[in-house]
């Protein structure tokens, strides 16, 4: 059996994730899909929509054979560790390559790019500082770097303003510096741009635009055209269970209470946290109300929203700095969930993956998925403040069977 | 102007306490009443009732003249420790006397059973020691060596299985061991006993006795006849802006958040978390749904109710073993409350004080004072659970005047 995987967080699962799996399996021509998921908490820096295990359920429901997960390490980290982590699981569970979506559509373009950065990585970061002495912001002076790097071989590079041509490079970039057997694939994404609200006329719609939706409207219905019917009933599922859906306003009271809880030299035990914003952090929390108002008193040039998320998200775990650095590759394949497909790909291949199979939590000591455990846990606290019905902690879950 | 000091809690302030006053400035032939009180964490290591500045309210309308707080790293410290702080300010503020609460109820059996235990101090220690050889309990041998003792000197003692004499006794003993000027003195309790529920015919009952009938039952007029007026209203007035009176079960989203979010080496950075309770307070903080769940599961001959909760409240504070060690003695007067024949002592008296006096604590620096500031601040994260109107911080309260 042939495997395609494919790298996401389904906050929520949607029509475009659908139809992503479906080009991808065509593309590939892959007999099953493998997903790895972010667990608990997101890459921008918060906490899910809705649990792992509804997500996993979604997955399962619409097209995956498999989803694993992304550890804390690697689901809450910068972009390039997030690739790192997210292509050695795909790598290490034998798939065959794995399909992004991105602007671009094509996958020599990224390649491209990657030769071309990494044959003339002294110029471009030569170019780099020149541009941000000039006065330019970091990412403008990348920007400006590469498109004077492009002119010197004349090839078809990719755009590196579209985000999702960005993730995918990242993707490219780590498969191929870590000398990864798996082979990237891109399928072309469709409609909704990333930064799009719900279109009414549309079927496709961004998860920013989903979630805004489910925050602002008190009906699920608004987001019945853009997800699947599968989608549609776990979600309802959850808010008749849990009376609310996830996000950093849900867990307010327990993180300014983390925050405040300690010394600002305290909080620079946390990864990002230094230079000064622990005392901004402290100050911010103390006088906000709400967690917009404390974001909306941080936010700055220097410290984007997903910047102070991801510091945020790590002060809310208690998970520190050193925790997070003792880690650099995947060290346990931890399974969600799957189909019977998948677990007929997992009993065939299982010999062959390049990392321990990890099924039921309880029976291992791995210190990565401590961390995973740890943010379930949190995770749970949070949700306790609004619901009568935690979800249960990860040892007392098995992996879904569908 | 002749100052008599009391060391209370006034969690709240009922008719023993009144009675108290009353007695202790008749027995002294004070001008005016000081109190030391503790803030928002109290000595059984639980939060107040109602916060200080309420109970201080409650103080100055039935006889205190003048409220000092009691410093967090005292007021939740050991007995010991509680007494060292507490005697000290009161004699620092220039108190000729301190009158405590006796079953004993005449001072000279207090002084006599100093003597006799400093005289004998090795013999005690070794006595103590011969009695746990033969598997009796510490408090039990501590008791039969006192017996023991006793017979060698033929005086009045205290009875030393009393809870107030025990209490009254350590006051008596800080104060000469710290060779201050402040003289003891004690006043016989009246019906009531510590550990007694309310007496529906009586007029006094303990505070412990009142705290579960507020509650147990829904409406405040249960503890009209064992309070003043004054305290009912403050009480009223609580209840109307914070929905409820405070106890650990108010702030236990918060404290289970607290202690999960710690690894278990984490939680012996807390004052006594050691030989394994670390471990014990993780797993009951996990499967508990409720604070008395948690303090069940826990309790047990070695860890008794007041020794864990003394642990929680470092913890719930995230104030550190380190963090209290630094300190011995108290470094300032802070002032929470006063009358006008109160101001007048402060304005008469300031010059002789022992210790700076602090009415605003924004101009101060003072690290003792910042746990101050820091419980303060736990104890209104934990109130905003419940209430839309949690307690201002220390530095944006003044003293209250009456």
């Amino acid at each position: 059996m042939k495997a395609v995987g494919v790298i996401v967080e389904y906050n929520p699962f949607h029509n475009g994730h659908f139809y992503h799996i479906k080009e991808s399996k065509k593309e590939t021509e892959a007999d099953i899909t493998i997903a790895v998921m972010s667990g608990q908490f997101l890459q921008r820096g918060e906490p899910a929509l809705v649990d792992k295990w509804h997500r996993t359920k979604m997955a399962l429901l619409s097209g995956i054979d498999i989803v694993i997960e992304l550890p804390y390490v690697f689901s809450t980290g910068h972009a390039t560790h997030f690739a790192e982590g997210a292509t050695q699981l795909l790598d290490a569970i034998q798939c065959d390559s794995f399909a992004f979506g991105s602007e671009q559509g094509t996958i020599q373009p990224f390649l491209n790019t990657y030769s071309l950065l990494k044959k003339y990585d002294d110029d471009y970061n030569a170019l780099i500082k020149q541009f941000v002495s000039t006065g330019l912001s970091y990412p403008q002076s990348l920007y400006m770097a590469y498109e004077k790097l492009k002119k010197l071989e004349e090839k078809d590079y990719i755009d590196l303003s579209q985000p999702n041509n960005i993730l995918g490079y990242h993707y490219v970039e780590a498969a191929s510096r870590l000398n990864l057997s798996i082979k990237p694939v891109t399928i072309q994404r469709i409609k909704a741009g990333y930064h799009d609200s719900i279109f009414k006329d549309s079927s496709i719609a961004s998860a920013t635009g989903i979630r805004k939706s489910l925050f602002e409207s008190l009906s699920l219905d608004e987001i019945k055209n853009y997800v699947p019917t599968t989608t549609f009933t776990q979600l309802q599922e959850w808010k008749d269970k849990h009376t609310q859906f996830v996000n950093w306003d849900t867990f307010w009271p327990l993180l300014r209470y983390a925050i405040i809880r300690n010394t600002p030299e305290q909080l620079t035990q946390f990864a990002d946290v230094s230079e000064g914003i622990e005392h901004a952090l402290m100050k911010a929390a103390r006088k906000s109300h709400s967690f917009s108002q404390f974001m909306t008193t941080l936010k700055s040039k220097r410290y984007t929203w997903t910047r102070l998320q991801r510091m945020i998200t790590h002060i809310y775990t208690g998970i520190t700095k050193d925790a997070l650095q003792q880690f650099s590759k995947p060290t346990y394949i931890r399974l969600l969930g799957m189909t019977s497909d998948g677990q007929k790909y997992l009993s065939e291949n299982k010999k062959d993956f390049k990392l321990p199979l990890i099924s039921r939590v309880a029976s291992t000591k791995d210190a990565m998925l401590q961390l995973d455990l740890r943010a379930t846990e949190m995770y749970g606290q949070g949700l306790n403040l609004v619901s009568k019905d935690a979800p249960a902690a990860d040892y007392q879950t098995p992996p879904i069977r569908l």
